[in-house]
């Protein structure tokens, strides 16, 4: 058995839900600790954290990820059960088996044939993982990141180990992400009798042009990297179920996944001139959950491109679709940033699996990149992070 | 104490929150029985209807109406028991009080007076009551005026002692009704992440024009007798109470009051055509809850006016708006119908209450309308309802 295949089983018998790490951190930090990476955990609330580094030099490379799992859903749903690894038709089945337990287990095995090659890297090799990616991810990297901020220790290229690719191994590089922006809209009216409706105001009708020119509006055209700015209603709300009451209120709660084309302060400012056409009263909450970032062509995402090419024989397309990841909170300090993974097609779902070949691949793809990055002492390196 | 206060005490005392009597009929049967009335007792399920008449001939002059009375609430929030009738401040305090056992007890007590006065009056008198009009009034009137019209015994007055006062007794009498027709509409989208909507179609998205549309059609101007049609959402609901996923459907409850300008299969259609200009799948439940119906002037309304006048010197407006009654059963036999009855400033409500000084006017009113219509054998009577 590959080692990478039989660490990823390890991680899979763990039954990490967030924000349980269930012994993850631990077994991953004992395979690098041997390899001169010094440990730190970071613990925040019920979230564990780990930092791990290998060096002091820049550049510092940075695997990223996270131990924990979204649940399985009901049990018998699934044709072997979610935290018992199993293999089947060539691919390994269980929770977390390619989001992203296997990538993480493909990190650890590159990263160890890759010191073993190079002992004397040049600049350093870190892990960033945490338990709190599928939950808040309000203690997770994000905390992490503020961390390695206050005392000025600088990423300059993170791989975060999503599953990235959508049909074959390496067919998609995501090297960035749409902002995410979150409101919630309640329309106060008056409740009344529905047969005295000269005696109430219905919140649905007194805003209905407004929500449909909201869901009419176009944002911007996106641009060379991202797709147009969406809007989308996730969920709405009015009435108490009785059929003869005007309700007095409406929640509708609505998402904008944003392009670097639009400002979350100006989406804010045309969504409220939008509402403001109309004739009711309304409270608006906004909650950020993500800038827009990008990582243009550099050398992050060539080394990825060229290895990738190497290894599978695809030419990988770049891609800042779908949703968020923790990468948008690595993004901001400079870093180059992308996400690189297995096929996702399964993730999330009942009898979760990934390719055991893909594993392979996956880990080979990792340690090339490594070795186009870090192998040897090239040009002497800005301290700095690398030109984009 | 009056003898209409002392028997709407008796009622009240008794608790027959919908659908049950609770001794309710039987008091009143029993107060009607030596009047020579004849006692049905025409239960259907858990509902107890009552059917007495005095005499055979026509016209047949019916009072109609509910023992049933909507649940109390919280008994904490009333200043006195709901089920122990309290008199304070000049007004009888308890659940049904207003609506409508006042006016059963006005009723009876207006009989009694009449019958003393007039026992070989023209026509019949008949009661019919019922313990389901607050709940589905599906057993209730319905049912009997379906008993009623399968042996031919036809109503040809009908005075219904909803409580249709509102400000002073007698001010306003409702000569007809809306219909009521509700509409469930179900619009089917497609499932998917809100970061992909390419991948999936959002139903309020798909069908918000069409809503707004809904919402500002002008159904029709009224007319002389009812206001215009009116189209209310009562419920409307979408999403799981996920932020990031595009639901799959969309449902909205809808009612619309309609006057005699419209019919129900003419707004069906006019909101199938509404909604077929979208791009879109729907389902579409229609249930009627009634026809409009009216009964212009002629000899109830004309014999109401003219005791409401001398009673108590106010010239009543006639009125079509406001809820649905059981009245809407009894109009389709080709009966006039009208209700009559307290100021309805409280039903419903905690503390519910009616004037006691009220109790005694509404059963003067009711006295002095069987006088005018029966007291008298005046031109022979044709064996038909009285022309409109």
């Amino acid at each position: 058995m590959s080692p990478t295949l039989a660490l990823a089983q390890e991680l899979v018998a763990r039954p990490s839900v967030t924000p349980d790490d269930a012994g993850c951190q631990t077994l991953l930090a004992e395979r690098l600790a041997p390899l001169g990476f010094k440990i730190e955990s970071m613990p925040f609330g019920a979230v564990r954290n780990l930092w791990a580094r290998r060096g002091t030099a820049h550049p510092l490379f940075c695997f990223a990820g996270h131990t924990d799992v979204v649940p399985s859903g009901p049990v018998d749903d699934w044709d072997s059960p979610p935290f018992t690894p199993t293999i089947r038709d060539g691919r390994l089945h269980g929770r977390g088996a390619c989001d992203m337990k296997g990538s993480l287990a493909a990190m650890v095995t590159a990263v160890e044939r890759f010191v073993r090659a190079h002992p004397t890297h040049q600049g350093s090799i870190a892990f960033l993982l945490t338990s709190d990616e599928e939950g808040p991810s309000i203690d997770g990297t994000r905390r992490v990141v503020e961390q390695l901020q206050a005392r000025a220790e600088r990423i300059d290229y993170a791989l975060v180990g999503e599953p990235s690719s959508r049909a074959q191994l390496g067919d998609t590089i995501k090297n960035g992400r749409r902002g995410s922006l979150n409101g919630v809209l309640q329309v106060h009216g008056k409740q009344g009798h529905v047969a005295y409706p000269q005696h109430a105001k219905n919140p649905f009708h007194a805003c209905a042009e407004a929500l449909a020119a909201l869901c009419a509006e176009v944002w911007d055209q996106g641009n060379a990297f991202f797709p147009p700015t969406s809007f989308q209603i996730a969920n709405l709300k009015m009435g108490t179920g009785a059929e003869n009451v005007i309700p007095g209120h409406l929640t509708a709660q609505f998402n904008l996944r944003f392009s670097t084309e639009s400002s979350p302060e100006a989406i804010q400012e045309r969504v409220r001139a939008i509402l403001d056409r109309g004739d009711f009263d309304y409270e608006l909450d906004w909650r950020l959950s993500g800038h827009p970032f990008i990582t243009p062509v550099g050398e992050l995402v060539a080394a990825s491109r060229a290895t990738i090419a190497a290894v599978t024989g695809i030419d990988p397309t770049l891609s800042t679709s779908g949703g968020t990841s923790d990468g948008r909170f690595i993004a901001p300090t400079g870093a180059q940033v992308i996400e690189l993974g297995p096929v996702n097609a399964t993730i999330h779902q009942v009898n979760e699996s990934v390719g055991v070949r893909e594993l392979d691949d996956l880990s080979s793809i990792y340690e090339g990149i490594l070795t186009r990055l870090l192998a040897t002492r090239h040009a002497p390196h800005r301290d700095g992070p690398a030109a984009s």
